[in-house]
């Protein structure tokens, strides 16, 4: 935050060691933070697996409570040091840290069922922390902005796959009809889809002979269309590889088109 | 279309409401076309599976009829204001918003059968005028140009991937049998496809050591070849986005197309 | 051929019209030629299907004979007018054209069998001469020295996959056993390369937690891999894309990278 | 190494012809040992065969020992020549050599198992020797350093795919529940792993309705994202491509990376 801290209080100490990873504490903090994310996502995880969950049930509630009064700590502390505590509490990290917490509590008083285990998995979520870390921010950026300005084209990709898959079930279901398990609508599209994205689970598939032949003009369609989202990202990629190298102008010969790391004008060698 | 309507008359006005996408009123008859379309393709769906069919096909009757009349008023209106009738009822969404009204009154006189469910589904169609209104367009245009312009190395290269199955299948039905299941060519070419284009659902699969020898270098082979497709996408993709880049025209000769860096018209000489 | 054809004797014609495409003849001859080759192959094909043989295996018989002579005449037409006869019988396309005849012949003498329909199913392909009549041969070349000059990479990448699958195969050998199909060494290899490539038959799947764990890890690492020859073709296809489209070099200022359609240097403006 | 060697020894020359590749004798040795390493790595697959372990055990038996005492012979000769011994016995391939040797002389001693088989089989990462030889080396590297500066954007990725497939799991195991096979969350995560990665074993699959419609969103997901390591890889390679191009070397500050169409350094101002 401000590069010149003259006198930090208890507050302001708290605030880098909870929301920066710049000191040796605020790098241990994450360490630590990460471990415990990752182990109490492991016991949820474990805790679901009925034959383990019989034999060290008692264990996971344990430890389940333990990561939850530090998860509650570390909330709390969040809420205290940040400087505007309600945008940070309805803010997306703000709301999965409270969800981290809120299900054991919740559990407390009310009979446990599965459906708390899912809500505490959102935990994974908070790992996503690490980014600022391990300083890959830079590079998500990237990636999301090459993402971001291919929406449009992704957007008419899954809007055509969507129709195609609409149109292709539907005629599956003509073809193969109920009694060979395109027993609906929904169902041949449900079909479409896993044969298009080359799924192939093979819980369902086409016993005609004209039904196989759609199912493989499908399959090659799937197979062949694929290059449509790897292209747009790809291109797009490359651009942002490009924008990220290029935006020195030189002031001799104002030509673009430098290196990020040049010191000197390729075309006129003037000092940028 | 015309920038200064004088004096528009009432089949101007709708003409602008129905085919437009600028005005107001435009705009609200685009969305709630898209509702339409959207309510009327679900409940297709819905009546197909015979559960849901059983319990509310007499409402999903009612709710057929009104988007049957509504989806024929529109048509109707789409006739009357368009310039030239005839070019639109037999354009591809003059053609398409006719199949989406006409099974109903077939059905009226004829026992429906799900054959019409499939016709009526092609209203899915329909969705598309919604580029328009969202203004996808040109985001469509580069797609489709980027696909348009590779269509020779596309062509060849299913035609290489259709070569290889009829002979891997063949090759096939010769290694495997008709024991294990590689009944005939047709169908171990079928085989074929499922494998090489990563599908597989497992319905087939090759039983004897040479047979599970070839099928994994059919499959090393297509889990290879997916790169072909994919590289002329992203090929033809990357030159698109070059060309967006280059709107200069000559003010010489017109011509379009140069290059971001060009300072003389390519084609006459002339300085830009 | 010779841009001067005078006197062309009936030998030269009928080079003409079958080996070229640039005369209405020669144009005829090649529709002829890709008409007769699908309908034979379609008819090797469905001569496999039991259900049709029994009931159409005269009538395929007679057709079979038709086609054979059909193509018995052009393959001795082929050899008397080509230049050099020894070259063409022995070239690829002279071979194919030879086995897409002698199967029938064969079967004359000795019982008919299965494996003669797959030597004549190599007509398929003598589908590929049409290239030369749609003039894609050009696309196709672009897309065979793209492969070319990235074959050394393939081969690595290939050699890499093999080396994974065979310890991977090995390893899920032993976490996983015989008890649950993975009874030998070659055969888990088997399984491992119908996961890495995400074919994913499930005829033989991973029972164990372990063996669980290493397959979501094989997987994964499939679905990352597929990344490396697709960008290994697509930096190499669009290298050659460049190489097309630039190759002339100013006379005035002796800059390169023009288009191909330019007239006029578009740094200096000079004539080309 | 040194380019001019007067009067080499015996150590020399034998350091000539096992590490090396330029000599005639250093050519045959590595084709004899890549000979070795292929015949002794398919011995240990068919070994795992019961059916023709049964019948040429002993034979195996021989070939092993035959291949484990000239491997021996090899490893001693490689720790002799060798500069320093103990970094080759500790470096990656020095560790792999003695790999390849130890199960069979432990199995002396021992009753052999199969877990013996594949420690064995690593064996085959030898061959990654051969890559020197047939001089591969430059595309490995360009495909290595390619991986290796998109490992961020790659880690990034994965981390990504791992929460969605943890979370999308937990969801699909309160969807879809034990009865339908979704019986834990881990089993519950490798099915979405399964479904996402587009291999769909089919071994475990939805049967709800919510279920089939969260499934067709995963499998389109999947289907999509396998763009980004895709373009990631590809516009690095490119990036490369781009590098291998400019080799020029300022003669002032000898720095090295200049674009094509530079004409000074970057770095200091001089002129190329």
């Amino acid at each position: 935050m401000t590069k010149e801290k003259i006198k930090p209080t208890l507050k302001h100490k708290l605030h880098e060691i909870i929301f920066e990873a710049d000191t040796k504490a605020g790098k241990l903090f994450d360490v630590v933070l990460i471990a415990s994310i990752v182990i109490s996502v492991i016991v949820v995880m474990l805790d679901s697996v009925r034959a383990i969950s019989d034999k060290y049930g008692e264990f996971f509630f344990y430890i389940e409570w333990f990561f939850t009064i530090i998860f509650t700590i570390e909330y709390l502390l969040r809420t205290y040091t940040v400087g505007k505590p309600f945008k940070y509490v309805f803010s997306f990290f703000g709301v999965v840290d409270f969800l981290a917490i809120i299900p054991t509590y919740v559990a407390f008083f009310f009979p446990a069922t599965r459906y708390f285990a899912v809500v505490r998995i959102l935990r994974v979520l908070r790992i996503f922390r690490v980014l600022k870390f391990v300083q890959y921010l830079g590079e998500a950026k990237i990636l999301m902005s090459a993402l971001k300005s291919s929406r449009r084209k992704i957007t008419i990709f899954i809007f055509t796959v969507f129709t195609l898959v609409v149109i292709l079930g539907s005629l599956m279901y003509i073809i193969e009809g109920e009694e060979n398990g395109f027993t609906s609508i929904p169902r041949s599209i449900y079909w479409a889809i896993v044969t298009l994205t080359t799924v192939g689970y093979g819980d369902i598939s086409p016993q005609t002979n004209l039904g196989q032949t759609l199912a493989a003009f499908i399959m090659i369609l799937g197979y062949g269309i694929i290059a449509v989202p790897t292209g747009i990202v790809t291109s797009e990629l490359s651009n942002k590889e490009y924008k990220v190298v290029s935006t020195q102008v030189c002031k001799e010969c104002s030509m673009e088109g430098h290196d990020v790391d040049a010191k000197y004008c390729k075309y006129c060698g003037a000092k940028i």
